[in-house]
């Protein structure tokens, strides 16, 4: 049932694990179908040595259980709150990466201050409102899901594949989970550089549209020219 | 002769030396038989590559050695004095790790700026007083621990799984030796994110309370739903 | 054909690899046979694990294709640039080094604190101006390459084997795609002990010419001393 | 000849390589068989990887090379100063390590923050004067060594086996090459906390003397009660 789903959604979490994101069970990446109507996701608490295709439970969108014996992550309801608004987006993941945390729990967004963080992101990476008591105290982890929603009311999820939750950490995405898993390791990266320009030059402002322009599309637009492929998302 | 306890308290030290949260033969791991009255503990400088459950020693409560051939770790008496006190905890860990010691040096507690810490720890890490001369110079392991069991006066140590003493560094402690170490690692990743949190945002206010409830009790709480049973201490 | 170039370039990317100074595809290595007038290089967007002599894509110095089958790193016009305009020069490198991007980014040249960085670069390590909107609109990379040459116009390159390009990161030489290669690693050494120097001690001035004389010259002057035999550029 | 000497000089240079204190050929370590009026010490410029006992240089306490095909580190009259000045060391080991050469180049002591340090090091770790033009001019590394020895004329070097040279980095020792290298993996970590330490509280002052005593003397002093057998130097 839904195997090779399973199988992507396996693979990207252990990649999660090897770029040395995680510690014990933290985080999890989940994979939509969107053809069959499901949602595959790492499974609530189990580590990563641990983690196989056949671990790995199946949702539909109302969040029923589909295929799977274990219990879903329980951030398993900010996966479909995203997959639900986000129609271009095949792949979800949630880290408390060291450096993306920080500037997360500092209620900060990241500012594009070079080519390595405009290579992949369009602009700053935001961050959300801190969720309000009833937000916390109801549907939480729907919730953040919809926190992140209002906050990309005028972003284009495709050009902005990262969001930091406020006083919780990031959650990144792309067109499948190892593209979201991609754009975690970047966002940690993005998120140490940052800390460690503005050290040096505090009042360091972001670079000029003309330069984000330039390497974002230079990756990621019509006439990309990086790589061997045009890539498009 | 409490081969069990020997063997649990020996892989919790070399999961201490596996994480990197020592070097040498720094930090210790000890754990409890309550119902024997006995307490294991790390032998006293001894290098972790040759840490086998036979080097780990055996005391009754009072000190005295029941097992083992080796002197135990000098803070010995520090860990007695926590299991007299504290009766819910089955394992103590003590390390330098970086980021806790750096807290621990600058005698200032861990604010809980974000889930990460939420998820584990109860509120702020708390820090101890510095020891007077007279404890210092006195029975000065044995004094480290009445003067964490002093801090934790109006803190249940259950809810609140690390110290640290001042000018020093962190003890942790959990049901197990195990989740012990578990502490002590997570202890050092909220230490860290909290120094970069604070260098992003200087002012940066603890989370609020009913935030840190909903993650607390998420994990540890009557009704807690992560993992794939429920989790109590 | 060009077999020994294309090995060069291949184990010097390696290199830059196990040297952990790049993740993904980032960074490239490339270097001239200058009888030849050749220049080989990365192709573009291909992952380090799956590099090959046979990948490396061989160019003349008017960038056309000479041998190869794929695409060469987006990069290939600023190396061209550079090989032009510096004779002495052998080999260049290109990461974003965490640590030296932080500078790159700050648009800040790393000042010369101490006899690690005097033994490698004499002097402080300059950074671009920005490029202006009609050089990022234009021939981008290529313009990248000017942007170095302007800043090394009373600069001898020989002597300081390394740039910072403003909101972007180095690019290092040296006589072989090797040296390039370790030019990159001690930049980035360099650059993170001068961050971590100027937190201690912020307004920490540069060392004094004699002392910068004589680490500089003990490695690479007429009479270097350091080493097995006489090291000269 | 001198076969001992060399292997232990020769295993404690491979342990500077194992504990990541140095990359490439940076940093050596000496020892000294003062019955036999030798110092071994690592060739200048050879690989860690391919260091064997063999190519450790044996030099009498002139600089006279007694054995051995290569030419010794260009450190060497550092090390044999000290030797001549210091009777109680046995090995002497030079890095430029991260954090240590941080301190070293803002020209700051290292202050003892924590029992961390003082288990080692009695009190801070001194800064020495930054060399005359005469000094550096001149006959430089023997001079390195006299500037070095100048700060100790108040100081033990047996409690305090660390010395950072300003605008350069650590020069630490010991009773044998190992312990050496011990001292020097151990002021990597003093460094870091120190550091770590002022930048959350930037006014923090030095431990008590009481506490400073207390731990170091219960490991350095004749009632040392740590690890299985007194250990004096």
């Amino acid at each position: 049932m839904h195997e090779e789903l399973r199988q992507a959604v396996c693979a990207a979490n252990l990649q999660l694990h090897q770029h040395k994101l995680v510690i014990y069970s933290w985080g999890n990446v989940s994979g939509i179908d969107r053809r069959a109507g499901v949602v595959a996701i790492k499974p609530s608490g189990v580590a990563y040595e641990q983690l196989t295709p056949e671990a790995i439970v199946v949702l539909d969108l109302a969040g029923r259980v589909v295929a799977g014996d274990l219990r879903p992550s329980s951030d398993t309801p900010t996966h479909l709150e995203l997959y639900r608004a986000f129609d271009a987006i095949g792949g979800i993941c949630h880290t408390h990466s060291r450096h993306a945390t920080m500037w997360a729990q500092a209620c900060r967004a990241i500012p594009c201050l070079g080519t390595t963080h405009a290579d992949y992101f369009y602009g700053e990476v935001p961050v959300t409102d801190p969720l309000a008591q009833s937000e916390i105290e109801g549907e939480y982890e729907k919730q953040t899901g919809r926190v992140i929603i209002r906050r990309f009311a005028n972003l284009d999820p495709r050009r902005m594949p990262a969001v930091l939750v406020a006083n919780h950490g990031p959650f990144t995405w792309g067109a499948t989970p190892a593209q979201a898993v991609e754009s975690s390791v970047i966002l940690e990266e993005a998120a140490a550089l940052a800390l460690g320009t503005l050290t040096i030059s505090p009042y360091q402002s972001a670079i000029n549209q003309n330069l984000l322009d330039k390497h974002y599309l230079r990756k990621h637009g019509n006439d990309a020219y990086y790589g061997q492929k045009t890539i498009k998302q």
